[in-house]
């Protein structure tokens, strides 16, 4: 009897480490024969490309463990209920079938999480003896149910080292003007947040951080600016990609139309949009906007070890799971303890995760919305301790890539 | 008997440690008896912001070592000749009298060398006892007369290291798009030239590289990319962000006029740029542009042990330059073996590295003019090699920072 494990959504650093702590696992409690890889997610199974993980060697296992980025591929394909389309799932099971596979686990976010519970449903209605299992993920920790999502805090770990870093560097002139950091989270606030953990002498760095869960205000904006560059001669603001004026719009898309009117095209993403309202009130012409992009997500030699682990955890929870005949649920985190920082798995009901966001809580905004409170800085700081030592190859980070 | 050392133009990762080494090495042979700092370089120095390095604790000293960026502050001042405006140099002399200062030591790139030459010959021609010496640091590795500069080390090991770990995050779907990285560099190709070292299974991760050295023409690159895509519906560019057509102008210059035709404004960099070239063409929409920035120049947690260990090499080689009565000299590094890398100092005539630039060979790039030759990756690899340890605090990278 085997089992298999695919990937679905944006990738992470820590990923492929929920699949070598679920295939480690496996060999410990020799529940499964086999654990396949389902290459490419949902899509990919449904074409048939899969892969056997039991028959990696030590070396390759380990190096997988620290190797960022999707390693099994990934997609973005989202399941019809089975009512709407049932010839996939019919399909699906076919092939699940086929190699004896007696549970799927899916590591993702909340479509993920969809998936998991809508087959997990169809499972138990046509009496299959086939487990479901959800595997958190994803930078954005946006999963309701659980404390925090593997993923996250090598994300934070690596924005708030480039907030401090680029503070550094912001900061060498006589003339120092302003830096803008921009970063991931179209929905929440939680990864602009993580820049307040870069502190000097116990203060921040970031002189503003700006949520998508506070409404943006231009006016209050270049007010705290203009007031702090004339105090200090340099400004550091952190910004969310997200940012949503009074209405609930992205900023950068009201920006369109305000551009317009003057026959300029907005490209690029926030930052560069408060570049242009800095310039444009006339605070100074010294401004620099920095996207930190997709290195948020797979900057694995800036990585975690707590949040490694934690990603390890979560899938050797997973086998765990699926042993004792669960089926439709999601391995969440339980922080136990915050210091010393501990933390442990529980099993939630994957349909409560999915489609839902969890928002940076308001009252860990501060009331000028234009900074985060003591409390979220102590919710933050233990999920970026530790590093991680990484082997190299070629003098580089040592990483285990499948052909796919 | 005093010193002084001061920092002028660009940060970089590893400048702090060149004023480490000295400091340690005239501890060691007791030359001096204050190191003092000159904040913000001859212009912090003309104001009197000095302040005195010697009454460093070891441990401050040590976390001051892995610091990056300018700590002592910088400057983008450039003296004119003595002929034209001697009153400068009057009262920089008047200054450096006060304190007993013998020797003047300036980290920077060619127009800090500039500056160290000037100096120079202003005292010899006065009778002044007072040595100059200049200590390299730059990122873009463009001085000349010597084999590399420190800071490049660093700045090519985040390069290689962004590109191995982005390219794993670019290919994760079926459908990949084109990604595209831009690295800093307007005049040369090193730092672009560097993500060659990004290899996976002995191939590069870049399909193509595109440096300042070489002549852009948007047939052949839309060429390349369209033939690439097609094959492996992906590709994965690196290019300088000092591209030029064959006029010698900046493609993106030239494409302001190109954009304006269509009443748009080109905003952003050559990363942007390529990406509208891609998206016009009709190759795919799916192409994202990633501008690593100043992350390039301050990411010390991703630094080379090896360019750490030369930036403290040629800070210690200047104490015993001036020890011996030099003056008018830059710190230079020799490459003594390749296999297994071995380096060392020799004292180059400052006036001789002073508006210079040093190019990427035109023999290490290949015939299409799209990618590095084997010669170059030799070149290049062990300037990465190993990494840093470094101290935290709370969590995070342990760095000195003073007030100025």
């Amino acid at each position: 009897m085997n089992c298999i494990i695919a990937q679905s959504g944006g990738p992470t650093s820590v990923i492929n480490a929920s699949v070598y702590g679920l295939v480690k696992e496996n060999f410990n409690l020799e529940v499964f024969d086999n654990v396949y890889g389902g290459l490419n997610g949902i899509q990919g199974i449904l074409e048939k490309k899969i892969i056997n993980l039991s028959s990696m060697n030590k070396d390759e296992l380990e190096a997988f463990k620290n190797t960022p980025s999707s390693g099994l591929g990934s997609c973005r394909y989202k399941l019809k209920d089975f009512s709407e389309n049932e010839y996939e799932y019919i399909k699906l099971i076919k092939i699940l079938k086929e190699l004896d596979i007696k549970a799927f686990f899916y590591v993702g976010g909340n479509d993920s999480m969809d998936t998991t519970a809508k087959l997990s449903k169809y499972a138990k209605k046509k009496n299959l003896d086939i487990k479901f299992i959800g595997i958190p993920k994803t930078i954005d920790n946006d999963l309701v149910l659980t404390d925090h999502t593997p993923g996250f805090g090598s994300a934070a770990k690596f924005i708030a080292t480039a907030t401090l870093e680029t503070y550094l560097d912001s900061t060498v002139y006589m003339d120092n003007g302003i830096f803008i950091i921009e970063a991931m989270g179209r929905d929440t606030g939680w990864l602009a947040a993580s820049a307040a953990l870069a502190q000097i002498n116990g203060k921040p760095c970031a002189d503003f951080i700006y949520l998508p869960e506070s409404e943006f205000s231009i006016t209050d904006f270049l007010n705290d600016v203009r007031k702090t560059f004339k105090e200090k001669n340099h400004v550091y603001i952190v910004a969310s990609e997200g940012l949503r004026d009074c209405t609930g719009k992205f900023i950068t898309q009201s920006a369109y139309s305000a551009h317009d009117k003057f026959g300029h095209a907005q490209l690029g993403g926030v930052g560069e949009y408060l570049k242009n309202l800095i310039m444009d009130a006339g605070i100074t012409k010294r401004v620099k906007a920095l996207e930190l992009g997709v290195m948020q997500r797979c900057a694995m030699h800036c990585a975690s070890k707590t949040d490694l682990d934690e990603a390890i955890m979560v899938g050797a929870a997973a086998i765990r799971a699926a042993a004792e005949g669960k089926s439709g649920y999601m391995v969440s985190i339980k922080r136990e303890t915050n210091s010393p920082y501990k933390s442990s798995t529980v099993l939630v009901d994957a349909n409560e995760i999915a489609n839902k966001i969890k928002h940076f809580p308001k009252e860990w905004i501060n009331k000028k919305g234009n900074h985060i409170t003591v409390e979220a800085i102590n919710y933050l700081r233990p999920l970026i301790a530790d590093n991680v030592l990484l082997d190299t190859e070629d003098l580089l980070p040592k990483y285990k890539v499948f052909s796919r």
